[in-house]
């Protein structure tokens, strides 16, 4: 994380002097939430984006065995008197975080998510999720699904972008060997790749116009007739907006894992944990 | 075309000289295969993008009425021995023009590529497409489908981030403004928006190091076990490669459409046209 702060702030500040800075790391670890580093192009009135590789998860198209990572990028974009627009995606169809959630409430996935050791579709968190982790085979589907009739082969493909300039273009590892390990299995230092850029958007458009324009698009966008049982159309980055804003004035929720591993650093280090109670 | 022909020209030559290039359009009209304007940064070891914005056919997330357009995107990138990396996507699941053919065969269409006016799967193309070009509602899904089960959310913020660089950043319509009409009905000058960018590869690793990862990279992809019916895994553009250099030793293949329309204008510009008659 602290490495690639500082990458984004070189590819901002070249940016600001330049009109477009970009800047690549390798031997890295993962890195957070991957718009945080995007974001930070917001105050200075650029584009910003961000990429990173990640450990293999996700099959590609036609094939059975996971060698992508779910490989996220982030675009964040200012706006006037609206919230800026970022967005903020993995390549594939979800995370494997949510079937190991599913795994854990012993709740099936959709059909879609992911697909088994044969390749056939996997609806069984457990199953699914154990064959992963054992490396047996399966995983997670890329963005548009199995095979190429609803756009799989664009998810899959957008993951090889991605790779392309987090890994191949900076000399990291490609996901699947981003955590090496010696021949005993002992973990080796990781080496994941990522990729951060900035464009100063008053090299193409003035600024106040490109705001305005922003504004203006994220109405358009909302005010379309919306399909039955949903209310609101919204614009990428306002759900987690609005998240931010009620966590700051109501408290930020963690569930009990998060909660016990607190108490017990709080106990380690000798500091008070003080956690508030609630019930969702 | 030839506007967006000089401008990746230029994205390229300001690469060459600075690292990067990149360059927006706005004022301009359907500027054909996205991919070929990427692809043109291969022959310098530069990694190519071009994105543009489209009239409006694809339904937001939630919303049932198409306001953005399919906002393709392509990015290139130079292999060694390999073919080059080359993505040419659509942010939506399919092309408008599959559901025309699928109206004019009188075949139904996949649950999944588009919804009707009121925001159901539209399974019927003639309905379908009849609906959307005389502007009742409905449309093409978003990459991810509908809602955001399977990740449609993705596809719809991709096509945004699309139209920020291409419509937002030019100056160019948003996509629903993109051929505009006079209050009487007569078209007026489209005005479309383009962006196209190319990175110089060897400012960020020796250009060969670049290239033999990207071979290695594809090798790793391909060796994967295939799900059941499929004994390939294709890397982004080996389809359309293959399909060329087939093109080229075979002949393009065209339909009866094309072909009355070329003998046409053969003899309105007293041309001879011979095309070789073929059964497929």
């Amino acid at each position: 994380m602290p490495v690639s702060y500082r990458a984004m702030k070189k590819a901002i500040q070249k940016a600001c002097e330049m009109g477009v800075g970009f800047v690549s790391v390798r031997n890295s670890n993962h890195h957070g939430i991957v718009a945080y580093y995007a974001m930070m192009a917001l105050t200075h009135d650029c584009i910003g984006i961000s990429m990173t590789n990640a450990s293999r998860k996700v099959v590609p198209t036609f094939g059975r065995h996971a060698t992508l990572g779910t490989n996220p990028l982030a675009i964040a974009a200012p706006a006037g008197k609206q919230r800026p627009y970022v967005l903020d995606m993995a390549t594939s169809v979800t995370a494997l975080g949510k079937v190991e959630i599913a795994d854990q409430l012993g709740k099936p996935i959709p059909e879609g998510w992911a697909i088994d050791k044969d390749g056939l579709p996997a609806t069984d968190a457990h199953r699914a999720f154990d064959e992963f982790t054992r490396t047996i085979g399966g995983g997670l589907l890329p963005l548009g699904g199995a095979g190429e009739l609803l756009g799989g082969h664009k998810g899959y493909g957008l993951a090889i972008g991605v790779e392309t300039f987090t890994a191949l273009l900076s000399g990291a590892a490609i996901s699947p060997l981003t955590y090496p390990k010696t021949p005993e299995g002992q973990a080796l230092p990781a080496n994941l790749g990522h990729f951060f850029g900035a464009w100063r958007i008053d090299c193409f458009r003035p600024i106040d116009e490109f705001k305005a324009a922003m504004d203006d698009y994220q109405q358009v966008l909302k005010v379309a007739p919306k399909v039955d049982g949903q209310d609101r159309i919204y614009v990428p980055g306002e759900k987690e907006y609005e998240a931010a804003e009620r966590h700051q004035r109501e408290g930020i929720p963690i569930n009990h894992k998060v909660a016990t591993d607190l108490r017990e650093l709080g106990r380690e280090l000798q500091l008070d944990v003080i956690l508030q109670p609630r019930s969702y």
